[in-house]
């Protein structure tokens, strides 16, 4: 294999971001994985936390140098991957999230596509990234894809990049709390990393090293409440769904922009979504759109284009679901009816659960990507029969959490005051 | 009151510890509070954490520090401790490790005393501190006083410096994780302080803050395992303890030391132990004898004091205890005596039980150091009541560690094979 | 005035960004504080320092923010803005760099604008931010304007957001550092600001201060060294730059675009650019029109458009100038139109200079903004009178570089094997 | 050579301190080693930064790591040290500092020793850490010891651990920062070990490296004013200074002490001091006798003692010299004597100088130690000829400051007010 002179990235998370291989930089260079440093790693969620403006391009760096270090720490512990297999690691690591659109989930959920199917694709299809893994050798793309769709043969392939403790949860944990400030991202992934070892083609973790794994689940769940299910965030991205949705809806009806809208409408008619329409997609085309939409004569879209702009955002609040509540939130959405806006757009229930530790299997049928400690008799036990902090996590029922989202802002606008005050009264939390 | 120009000292925890006060200022450059300088914060720890070395004068700085920006915070929030309370709070958490002897635990367990009895008696008899708090305000010791042993009055003057969340946790998880490198002890301060109220003359703290709370008990419990439980620690610990028994056992039987031991006789011969004596002795005290008795003549002595200044610890071994093996224990025992190693001192057994939130009571009989939250509806909850993470971890037994410590190079070293093997072999663990 | 409940923002650099006045959150909210979200601080820098993604809204904030603390450090020692000077100073310090356009520098330099003026401008004409402004107070945008404009009556006002050592200067030092992850910008401000004083309503440092200040001159020296003249940084605006200079060369002389270019042709034609039209303009739009223009049939804007995107920079080398030197950088120019590369883009040359501490004046006739220490004996000194190492600095010629930057890519890919051999060969730096 | 598995340290400053070689984990075993957790080092520092605790035990370990580091680095660049050599250059690093006494340079100047010569004697006498280096190979304790001396033939072994630029420098510049908290110990480690380049047996830097290596020196710079120098701190050495040097006096005079001082009277009455004795010291030694001196009826040992044990400094003022100061200053130990103050203990004067570059020669005869740099042309030069940082700071007068130290307590407190006043008057500064 090509070995570079060592090349560096400056990583605020690692100090740097080592390069040794020629296939590794060559990829980097590549149109595909240059494109992820216009798409912002946690969608809306500088919106909240104003300083998450950091991109997916950083954090496949980042993926790419945590595989790295574990395939290091696996060496130090006697297990040498082969050069190509290392190669395979390194690449998947670094391209596993090439498939993203802007503001990933909320695109995917209105265009019905999934990230990982376009992945794949990129992958596969004729891009600059295929080239590169081909010219360095003849259906490596096919064994990458293998890899990050976890069908390869060699499971501690694919454990070092997916599963509960892999190289993408610890570098987006690492990296999210760096750029959002907070306080919970410090994890002791050198402990971690030194406590791997490899039983059976799968990282299990000297016990010893437990407590660095309890340390990173609650990590992991604080990170989940304060910042991935950000009730401010999930509105914004609750925005910019229904931008997207409407403008599908417009599209579909032909209706005449007074803007051209390019590719865009190519997204909703292409009938097999190309992966260079695709591709043409990031942060700045959305934006871009979403400013000239402003002046869209269609009020939902023009609404939407202004908040995603300007950042009028939806109301929240949490509520307990019941049949009366259930019964209430119906009522509201036929007096926002009454008040010319849209229920459809305007009134959005949302839920959400997160346990820190996703593994709710018995012994005998333990998931494939379950955390395992390595025993001092030798013996291999899933954490959960451990740690008594996770035990006790997994004994209770998960958190949960429902919310409503709607445009207060609109509906204190309005002039009817009969059903403006028929909606505040039945609003799950009181308006002062 | 005096108040003083800004006085600061530098402190990589804080930045700086500010000083406002003439009476905080006088109360630092007491002998007695001077003399914090000579006593380590973690005993032991040191020999395990090779950098923790810092002192209980530093710590108590930044109790100090802490309470200030406590009573900042409530403030901020609308509840503002009177001038004399405010002070009270000061000077008792600067003061509030005071009677704390070298090596702290060791030395409580084999004198029998406790530091609270002498942190109470040198804030009362005739001392420098004594002198400063007096002058500053007739009676303003024993208020002092009170309120480190929680009998004061106001129960939110004793909230700030003991309770599951006070001033002096929140200093020493923050300092020993930094000290010792330990990367457990972030803690999110500045959101706890934000979310403080003072509901019924109790600090109690806003929903919104009970993420940073559970990361706060789980840091606690991290550091607990991690670094105040460390078994190598604790191995220390007992060297230092089993010195000082031996010292008292011959003491008392009328032993010819070879060098004289001075004021440490007094220790184990005055019958009424004076604060005068008792603050004669500080780490350096117990290191220069202990370097002196490594040249005495009795064997168990002088090979504790070696271990002691040579670090040359007990080996520790864990074990689950049963029948079997507690029966295999004494025999252990038994055969350490035959080879002339005395198992009083050479076999101990520990055994240590953590859980990270030490509240186990109910609803109606809240213990009155818990942790309460206020909700969004003004109600107060006890925290495991709302945090699935708490609930989860009270709900299972509390994670326990049972030990054995014995000198293993002793063992090896004796020209009895027979008895030695069979030592070997009924060890709870394995010895290549 | 008006007082909020204090909200704050998660801030990485200073934990959080506190927010007391109703005023200083209505401006925040505005749409042209807002579009700052889509100007990247750093404009090409991430280019070279992958994770300088953030934006001039957080900076601007940091700035507010730190305005606040210098604010509150010079009422601890005694010198107490009134409160229409203090909201004075924060609006000021959150809107002085309003009229920023996407990747500053280059927009500038093309167009022909100063942001200085459309930062003024936003602020008097017909604005939201104007509105606020004038709603707190009749007249009240005239006054910030004049505090950025340096025309303000107190000096003090002026002092604090625009010196050698303002909030402006601190707060990108500090945040750059951060996200770029520079080890530069550590820079001790707790001292900075504990050992200011006022005298003749100017802000001057204790000389117990002065190594502190010292020590943000040299991180200040090293940003600039390290980042800011980063000469890969450079290189990406150089390609912006040319971009866009081709873009006015097309619209001006009637070139018939594939796609539309919408507002884009405004900022080249409208007489007197309006702030509207300006407003428009963010990373996003640069960005978008970028990758339209690739697919133009002109060659040098579609390739300046696919380096843009592609991160296809040019090629950069130092030089030394002299007569030699500057005839052969002709020479290269007259072979590169030889092989069809239009050297007025693509042959540029590059001067940089920087000292650390730009202040040269002597005593009797010290700059406004020169930096003064309050010396024990009462007397106020130029630092670099008082300062061994700032005198040094002073005392040596600037550092300088020359360079040129080059399409290396595209001679090395022309077929006149001749002619690209003689540009080679003239290169001030060896190509192997 | 035997290997060990990894065994590591965690420590602050590095993470981890890693250690792979039975030679170098034995030594950290010996009693000579293990005797550097009794010795601060930093001396009185901690009287001035209270959390300055820290030993040259964490030190010795840190600069053994950073010398790892060093050779790894080296190694990845081309240039791999056999086996003895990074051996001989990773023991001399653990060892360097093995000679120290406590109070260093207090002890030093006191018993006119120095602690390179022990640091040669422990190594080469009968010690543990002499028999663990024979034992792995006949003559290592020579070879280790001719490292330390600089008398070693390669020069390149000798680089690394002393030079402008070594493992011991980088060392305590980041240990001494973090453990004292001043903000100026960050330092780009990463970079230097980068650029870092063997050329003639000795280390150069790539001039990419240059930045990194000015803001070290900076660093360094500001830790010895800030910190080393610091007055507070040196008053307090004086203090120990004071009182051994009279202990010596009343040693030397037969004087009776009323608490057996033991083997303290050795090391003063001891014709050739030996290893044996010189060992026995340590910080905790000192202090146990100072507080039996407290005790003392000789009044300036007393006198001493109770300022070591209680912290009641010396009273430091700044001067500058000239006759009439200079005549003063005898003038006031003149009246000193009057009221019965010593003022061969009482009055000292104090002169220091630092430059943040210690080299001051010319090309033609660069000092082996200094700072050189790989130019982009292959030559060499001295820092200072290329660093316009460098330069300025050495073409000024390096930094200078006076003092006096003297006892304002005793002065004050003296009946006779007519020669108290005439002292106060003729002090440098004025006394409120």
């Amino acid at each position: 294999m090509v070995k570079l002179e060592e090349k560096v990235f400056r990583d605020p998370v690692y100090g740097y971001v080592h390069v040794f291989d020629k296939l590794i930089w060559d990829l980097i260079q590549t149109k595909e994985v240059q494109r992820l440093r216009r798409i912002k790693q946690l969608g809306g969620t500088y919106m909240v936390f104003h300083t998450a403006e950091h991109s997916r391009f950083s954090h496949s760096l980042g993926v790419y140098e945590m595989a790295r270090k574990i395939i290091r720490a696996l060496m130090y512990c006697g297990t040498v991957l082969e050069e190509e297999e290392r190669l395979l690691v390194l690449s998947a690591a670094l391209l596993h999230d090439l498939g993203h659109g802007p503001f990933s989930h909320s695109f995917e959920s209105v265009f019905n596509v999934r990230h990982e199917l376009f992945t794949e694709r990129i992958i596969m299809e004729d891009t600059e990234v295929n080239q590169v893994l081909e010219s360095y050798q003849k259906g490596f793309a096919t064994k990458v894809r293998d890899v990050i769709n976890k069908t390869y043969e060699n499971p501690l392939v694919i454990n070092i990049i997916s599963s509960q403790l892999d190289a993408d949860r610890l570098d987006y944990l690492l990296r999210d709390a760096y750029f959002t400030g907070a306080p919970y991202g410090e994890i002791d992934v050198e402990r971690i990393l030194r406590t791997m070892r490899v039983v059976n083609n799968k990282i299990v973790y000297k016990v010893s090293g437990m407590h660095a794994i309890e340390d990173y689940l609650m990590s992991r769940y604080q990170m989940y409440w304060q910042v991935y299910l950000h009730s401010t965030g999930r509105s914004f991205d609750l925005v910019i769904q229904n931008m997207l949705r409407r403008v599908r809806e417009l599209v579909l009806s032909g209706y005449q922009f007074r803007h051209p809208i390019g590719a865009l409408a190519d997204l909703f008619l292409e009938k097999d979504l190309s992966v260079e329409t695709y591709l043409k997609f990031d942060d700045a085309t959305i934006s871009h759109y979403a400013s000239l939409f402003v002046e869209e004569e269609d009020e939902i879209l023009s609404d939407f284009a202004d908040r995603f702009i300007h950042r009028r955002l939806l109301k929240e609040m949490h509520y307990v679901p019941n049949d009366e509540v259930n019964k209430n939130l119906i009522k509201i959405g036929e007096y926002m009816s009454i008040l010319g806006i849209n229920p459809t757009y305007y009134l959005i229930t949302d839920h959400s659960v997160k346990t820190p530790y996703d593994y709710y299997g018995h012994k005998t049928n333990c998931l494939p990507d379950c955390i395992e400690l390595l025993m001092r008799d030798g013996s291999i036990k899933e954490i959960s029969e451990v740690s008594t902090i996770i035990k006790g996590i997994i004994a209770v029922k998960p958190k949960q959490e429902y919310k409503i989202y709607f445009p207060l802002d609109l509906i204190k606008a309005s002039g009817n005051v009969e059903i403006k005050n028929k909606i505040l009264e039945l609003l799950p939390e009181n308006i002062q």
